[in-house]
C-alpha cells in the first residue's frame, strides 16, 4: 500500500512536472528532459509511467476530465454557472488545469484527440442544462446541446484572452461577464434573478469546499 | 511600378505560404524552408522581405487587422453582427485569415505580442458597440468596451472548438448560435427584431461585395 501511494505520488509530481512545461512552452516545444529535471525523478520513474510525450499530454488532458464534483445548489443553472467559475478559478491557480485546458486549445498537439476535452466538458454542461430545462428553469426555446457547445466555445476563447492580455488575472472577470450576457437568453426570469455570478463566485465556493475535505483535493 | 506590383506579389505569395504552413503545424514546427518550397521562391526574396520567422508570423496575424471595411447597413448592430458573420466565412475560406487568427491563439508563439491582434479586433467591435449606443440601438446597462472583449474572446474559442469538432464546417451556424444568444442582451427588441443573425449571412454579404470590386479583395 506504502508502495502504491508513492507511485501515484510519483506519476502526481510527473503530470504537475509536465503540466508546468506544456503550459509555459506549448506542447511542442516541450521536452522529457525538462520534465524529468522539473519533477526531479529519473528517467526509468518517468517511462515506467508514461511512454511518450504524447503519453504525458494524455495524462494532463485527462485531468480535467475527472475533476471532483460541485455541491448541489438550489438551482441546476447556478449549478451551470458554478462549473464556469469554479473552472475559471481553478484556470488561474492550478497548472494542471491551465495545462489541460491548453492542450486543448494546442493545434500544434497533432496525434491526439484534442476532440475528446471539449466533449468532455460540452457533456457535462449539457447534463446540467437537460436537468435544468426538466426542473423548468430554462426559457423554451433553449436547446440543451447547442447552449452546452456556446458555452463551452466561449469560455474557451475567453480564458485564451484573458491569458494574452492579463496573465488571466481578471479571467473570474470576463467569465462572470459572458455569463451575465448569456444567461437571461437561457434562464426563465425568476430563476435568473436567484443567480449568483460575481466574479468571485468560483473563490467563494471553492473555500467551503476546502472545508469538506471528501470532497475536494483528492488526486485521480 | 510593374516592378513594385512583381514584389507585393511575392510578398503576398510567401505569406499565403507562411499562412499555410502555421496553419497546418502550428508556429513552433514550422520551418523556413517548408515555406520556401510552399512559396517556391528563393531564399534571398524570402529574405528581402521577412527577416526571421517571427517577422512572417507578424505579417500574417497583420492581415487581419487590416481586412477591408464592410457595407453599411441600417444599424450598427448589424454591423457588429456583419463582422462576426463574415469572419466565421473568412476562416472556412482562408487560409491567411485562419493563420492569422491561429497565430493570436497559439501558446507557442513566444517574443510576438498575441495582444495586439485581440486588442485590434476588440476596438472595432467596441467602435460599432459605441455608434451603435449613440443611436439608441443599445440597452441602457451595455457597456461597449466588456462588450467588445466578450464578443471577441468568445468567438475566438468558438472557432477554435469548430476547428476541433468539425473543420470549421459548422462554424457559421456556431457563430449564429453564439449571436442569438447574446444579442437580446445587448440590442432593443425594435432592433434585434430586425437583425440578419442567420449563419449563411457571411457567405450572402461576400457574395454581395464581390460584385463591387473596389470595396475588396485588394491586398495590403
Amino acid at each position: 500500500m506504502a508502495q502504491q501511494a508513492r507511485a501515484i505520488q510519483t506519476r502526481r509530481s510527473i503530470l504537475v512536472a509536465a503540466a508546468d512545461v506544456f503550459d509555459e512552452r506549448g506542447y511542442s516545444s516541450a521536452t522529457i528532459s525538462e520534465i524529468l529535471a522539473r519533477a526531479g525523478v529519473t528517467k526509468g520513474a518517468l517511462y515506467f509511467h508514461f511512454a511518450s510525450k504524447e503519453d504525458l499530454a494524455l495524462g494532463v488532458m485527462d485531468i480535467q476530465l475527472h475533476s471532483d464534483p460541485l455541491p448541489p445548489q438550489l438551482t441546476k443553472l447556478q449549478e451551470l454557472v458554478d462549473q464556469g467559475m469554479i473552472l475559471a478559478h481553478r484556470l488561474r491557480h492550478e497548472p494542471l488545469v491551465r495545462a489541460s485546458v491548453g492542450l486543448a486549445m494546442d493545434q500544434a498537439v497533432e496525434g491526439l484527440d484534442r476532440g475528446t476535452p471539449f466533449r468532455a466538458w460540452i457533456d457535462r454542461l449539457e447534463l446540467l442544462l437537460r436537468a435544468a430545462k426538466s426542473q423548468g428553469e430554462l426559457l423554451p426555446h433553449v436547446d440543451p446541446g447547442e447552449t452546452a457547445e456556446m458555452l463551452a466555445g466561449s469560455f474557451s476563447g475567453i480564458q485564451v484572452m484573458s491569458q494574452v492580455l492579463s496573465n488571466r488575472e481578471d479571467l473570474g472577470r470576463r467569465i462572470s461577464v459572458l455569463l451575465h450576457y448569456v444567461l437571461p437568453s437561457i434562464s426563465t426570469p425568476a430563476v435568473l434573478a436567484t443567480l449568483d455570478m460575481a466574479e468571485d463566485r468560483g473563490e467563494r465556493l471553492l473555500r467551503t469546499l476546502e472545508t469538506v475535505p471528501s470532497q475536494v483535493g483528492t488526486p485521480n
